[in-house]
């Protein structure tokens, strides 16, 4: 029932979702604009941080992945519908690890006060919007299948080196 | 030499593969009975724990993957080949990772007595079987490249979240 | 923008990818040279480690990549480009794990003296060369976004199983 014309549309949302995650990870906060739809929403930690427009979400995103936090998000197993002829949605699974080098006032229930390791994973919950021929995220959610936080004295004899570049070439 | 229609035929694959993974995660067991060929076999763990037919397999699961198996294994790296009009066959790399919050009697000889990580990586050795137009898992085995198991008392300071939807959207 | 024709050779193009990390992860060093252009160009950790040629780039992934190196890498979201009728460029997310158990001499500087396990993740920068109808890499480097070093002391309680078929079937 797939047919090539499906292909392509997957393909390109499939880009969306590598420039999604790199803006994320490499903090390029230009780069998660243009991956947003002007009247997204997001709600993210199964609705616990949600936000209406790409304005508040990428200041939402920027207040709690700051330089202090050290972090590989990847989405895998994507399962996309094309839901009319400018929109899809769909799911991917979600993993992350991220490691904390100072604290997190965003993050205040947490409790991060440098030093912890995060990981977990989940599932992005998402829908998609074709604008002038580019497929833009108009809904992204995460639910979790778990969080784990691993704090400090249990990670002595622990050396985290963190390039500035972040993945990318200078 | 890849053509189209096969990438046609690979899409539906990984579609497949996307569905068993979440089968395997969410503890949805119906949805794992669906990738399932009637008379597939599994072969976990290198062979050391083999099942033959849909029931005996989803069975097998069902007693290694209990609520207390807390886990997110992905696949990538397809390397698939279409083996015949209805029949392909292939690799993925696997990884998994997965807690422990109760013993788990199924998988006796790791000793699991509830507050171990475990994690592991390998390939997945996979057949399939296109029916009435849907692919489906005739063959799938694993071995492994490494496992590790750490166990409670290098794992103080660490604290477990459970989402109960396992990702899924309630 | 996306063509039929681009969806192929992405197809073809991350099936090499796939099998160098195969190669990498099950030493197959001859596997590895398959993937290599003659006159490929290597820059790994940001450039530290460059090497010229196909036969110097397995030479030193083999001093690197011992029997002790025991490791699982991952490469997913690509972003590729056709750049001409036989050449492409991409970038991949990098996620890596791997265990040492045993020194590393070639690896001097990390202080490698057995039992460490090391994370990292990062960016693939890679070029592609199509000869004689089969996709090879021309040149392939990585820049880290972290890499972390757990140490002995800290891994008690700790149990690594090697297959030595590292996910091979025997």
């Amino acid at each position: 029932m797939t047919t090539l014309g499906d292909l392509i549309e997957f393909q390109e949302i499939s880009e969306l979702k590598a420039r999604y995650v790199r803006a994320l990870d490499t903090q390029d906060w230009d780069l998660m604009e243009v991956c947003l739809a002007e009247n997204a929403i997001a709600w993210f930690n199964g609705g616990k941080f949600t936000r209406h427009g790409r304005q508040a979400i990428v200041q939402f995103l920027r207040e709690v992945i700051t330089p202090g936090f050290v972090g590989s998000h990847i989405a895998v197993h994507p399962e996309l519908t094309l839901t009319g002829a400018n929109t899809a949605k769909g799911i991917w699974r979600m993993q992350e690890i991220a490691y904390f080098t100072e604290p997190s006032p965003a993050l205040a229930d947490m409790h991060i006060v440098g030093g912890e390791e995060m990981r977990g994973a989940g599932y992005y919950h998402e829908e998609y919007l074709k604008e002038d021929g580019s497929w833009k995220l108009s809904s992204i959610g995460v639910v979790r299948i778990f969080q784990i936080i691993e704090r400090k004295p249990a990670r002595a004899d622990i050396e985290l080196t963190v390039e500035p570049a972040r993945g990318m070439r200078r």
